[in-house]
This record gives structure tokens, C-alpha cells and sequence, in this order.
């Protein structure tokens, strides 16, 4: 017996998502083929119009809705300091602290040799090219990228360029230790000698 | 910050779906912000057609692309040897095997009083139509339910229904008993008792 041929393309489609391999494909077909029809559109509709409505931010490069971004446009956010990303996803973690007040710059991905990601690839140029602007000079950069290899490296990249271009600006790297919740037993080696390292005190 | 509402969108479509939670449906949806918009078109297109291609075998209901589907109208499948499954996925599994050669029955779902489901939501009446029928008598009926709950609670009433109907028609359940490559160790008690039972003689 053969699937019939719609749900087999389907099936594909689903399967070239990350994370989704064929099982799952297949769960999630065979779902959709009890959902009304107007369900199936209206999702249809959504993916084709994914990329119409957005666009890059031309100052921090975020996905948005309009350019530049709302993040930018807004007068009561501190222009000065600016935080670099990896990726959307990322401002969207941070945003929902509620704890920061600055901007953004999304770099959209990492160093990365292996994966054929070099200095180029990502929005690093753009980055340096906002530290020439002297309307609003930018006091403090915190470099937040993932703290795993990737990340790290191209944290170490970022300082080396940006203090080339301007020795003055204030470069930070988000806190490392324990994250809340966690379990000291568990906590591997790397984690738990940055804790010691940033220990602070009362 | 507000995610574009494209993006929103599209993230709520994807959380629809059974077991993809808000984390994965964000990381998705971001994914997908980076494919071209011929494969966005693809998959749209895909979703749209999922049901206009299919119908269910008016004798299996199965899910298929004709009517009857291939298998009940192979000539070469024995139509006197019935097997019984919960879904479409599981017709696939068996025929995956390539040691079945009767002809299936599509119950759409399992006897699950928590979720209202009883008989009458399922294909039981259609499954007891086909015993009636005179020019090709079913011999055997294999009943592939789940080995959980629900499918067990199935298997059970099918099988008072059919002997209600014909009592010469064989009715059989699959083995139960320990999966290839497990380990002794940590299987559980009911399928040890179960594998004891249906030990088998050299």
C-alpha cells in the first residue's frame, strides 16, 4: 500500500522542519486531515504570507512589521545602549524581563568555521558601522550572544572590532553562574566555576 | 517589543498542532522567515490540497486516493483475512512488515469513554456490515488494536459483536509479549506476564 500522494507531499514539507523528523511528520499530517477545511487555509494562508508583512529593521536588523522597528522608533528607549544578539528570538527573551531599557542589534546567527558561518556572514559590518554614528554616540555595548562555543567565539570577535574602531565604548558580557532553579549537584564544572568567578557580594 | 503579526500568526497555526508547544512553534516559524518563499508556496499549497485528494475506501476506510483503495482492490489480497487497526498510520506499519497479505479495517480511533468516544463515533457498524457479506465470507479476523487501555476495551467489545453475528469466524488478537531489542531488565510487569504467557515451544 502507498499513502496517497497529498499526504505523502505533506508529510515532506513537515519533515524539512528542523526537529521534525518522519514519525513526527507523519502524526501531524494524519492530524490535519481531521481539521476543518477553513482550519487548513487559514494556515496556508499564514505561511504564504509569512515574509510579505516583514521586513529587517535597518538599524538593528530585528524582524518587524515596520522599518525601523518599533524598538528603534521608540523615544523612551535608551539609544546609548545597545545589545547584541544572536538571534529575534533572542530580543524576544529579553524584552519579556522587562528589565531592559536600551536597544538592540540582531546579528542573526554565530561565528560558526564548521557550519561555514565566518565575520561576513552575519550583521558584524553593520554593528561597527553604528558605532560612527555621532548623533547618538553608543556608551555601553552587552554583547549577548549564546554562552556555548559558538556564542563565546563570537563574543571574543566583537570585542577585538569594536575596540579597533572605539577604545571608549563600555563592553559587557552577560552573567554567568547558576541559572534559578538548578540544582548544584548537577551543575557541570564550566558552570559552576563561572558561579565561583561571579560570586557577589551581600 | 510586539512580534510582527505575520509572525503570530503563523506561530499560533503551528501551536494548533498536537504536541508542538509555544517554544517550538517560535523557533518554526522563525525557520521558516529564512526559506525561500517557493518552499513557503510549496507547503501552503500542500495544506490546501491535503483533503481535496483523498477519500476514505468505502469498503476499509482507509484513507486513500481512490475508491476502494489499492489494497481492497488488489486481486491478489486474501479478502477472507481481516485486519483490524485503530488508524490509517497503523495500516502503514503493518504493511511496512511485507508478511500481511489480507485486507484491512479502519476504525478511525479506539472505545474511550473519557473522551466520548464510543462505538458509535467509530467504523464498528461498517466492520459488522462486511460479515454479512456472501460472496467473499471472511474466515479470520485479526484484531490490531493498541495494547493499552482503550484499544484492549475495543478489542473486547468487537469481539462479543462479531461472535453476536458469526460465530464460525475466527478471531484473533496480535502477540504480546516482549519488543525485539529490549531488555528483560526494565520491562514492566504486564509484559512480562504477557510474554510469559505466549512463550513459545522450540
Amino acid at each position: 500500500m502507498d499513502l496517497p500522494r497529498s499526504l505523502k507531499k505533506l508529510i515532506d514539507s513537515f519533515e524539512r522542519l528542523p526537529g521534525i523528523g518522519p514519525k513526527t511528520a507523519q502524526r501531524l499530517t494524519f492530524y490535519l486531515l481531521h481539521v476543518p477545511q477553513s482550519h487548513l487555509d487559514e494556515f496556508a494562508e499564514n505561511l504564504e504570507k509569512l515574509k510579505e508583512k516583514t521586513v529587517l529593521c535597518s538599524i538593528c536588523f530585528n524582524v518587524a512589521e515596520s522599518d525601523p522597528c518599533t524598538v528603534c522608533a521608540d523615544r523612551n528607549r535608551e539609544k546609548s545602549l545597545v545589545c547584541v544578539v544572536e538571534q529575534p528570538l533572542d530580543v524576544l527573551a529579553i524584552e519579556k524581563t522587562g528589565k531592559y531599557r536600551g536597544v538592540y542589534h540582531v546579528l542573526h546567527g554565530a561565528i560558526s568555521p564548521l557550519n561555514n558561518i565566518g565575520p561576513d556572514e552575519l550583521y558584524i559590518k553593520d554593528l561597527l558601522k553604528r558605532l560612527n554614528n555621532r548623533t547618538v554616540p553608543i556608551k555601553e555595548i552587552i554583547l549577548a550572544t549564546n554562552p556555548n562555543m559558538e556564542g563565546e567565539a563570537t563574543a571574543m570577535y566583537l570585542v577585538k572590532q569594536i575596540k579597533k574602531k572605539n577604545k571608549k565604548i563600555k563592553i559587557t558580557r552577560l552573567g554567568q553562574g547558576l541559572p534559578t532553579g538548578a540544582d548544584l549537584e548537577y551543575a557541570d564544572e564550566i558552570t559552576l566555576s563561572r558561579a565561583l568567578e561571579g560570586r557577589k557580594e551581600y
